[in-house]
């Protein structure tokens, strides 16, 4: 399948849509849900392109999974969550709905369970949560 | 958090209890979910230990997502998938029932959500499904 470099993160990776962003490395980009299923909901992308699982270099799945690994410990520190659910969809059949790698990190809290997908955040509160997460980060 | 060396797992690394093997290599094995949520899904770990996404090591990470890369291909190939949908809990609050890292592959299919998860299969069609799997890998 091709990558198309018009997609949304593409163009949030050029700056050409804005996003609230908590981290960034060489490799990878980590920024807010604007539809969070849960406080402190956050996608990883990786900066180069791929589509999907199916399609990515072992360097772009190392770069991201480290990524997942560092916002994970973050979020659960920012926001006292007590664990992570990771969710990844590939392909429009398996839930893809923006044709760049992403991975869904939806920090988990006791008793809540995830809210259902599509629904706009709070914008404040979504940069409050990155303000957090970005200061658990340092 | 602690490592239990006797989660099931584990066990079924050490071949203490039955499964459903799809792949292995040196560093990670494959098998059947005997509570499948869609026609072959599979569970990818780790064969050394770890508890989930929070301690596992770069190289850990990366030997697990390069074979649920392989398998990915493998059941879209074998099963007819149009996609697949990677699920991974960390910690109980996170999801995680069983506390060996691992990585659910959902392969999807047009038209079809995911079942309910906690349902017992029929372990004649997985074993028939997994006889695809290794087919397709050939």
């Amino acid at each position: 399948m091709d990558y198309d470099p018009d997609n949304i993160f593409a163009r949030i990776l050029r700056g050409e849509i804005p996003s609230t962003r908590v981290y960034e490395d060489d490799d990878t980009l980590a920024f807010m849900d604007i539809m969070p299923r849960a406080d402190g909901h956050l996608l990883v992308i990786p900066k180069t392109p791929c589509r999907n699982v199916l399609d990515a270099s072992p360097e772009q799945m190392a770069a991201v999974m480290k990524t997942v690994q560092k916002l994970s410990h973050a979020v659960m520190k920012a926001l006292g969550a007590g664990g992570v659910t990771l969710q990844q969809f590939n392909e429009a059949v398996g839930g893809q709905e923006v044709f760049h790698l992403h991975v869904h990190v939806l920090p988990r809290y006791e008793g809540q369970p995830l809210r259902p997908p599509g629904k706009m955040g709070d914008m404040t509160l979504i940069a409050e949560q990155a303000e957090k997460i970005r200061a658990a980060l340092d």
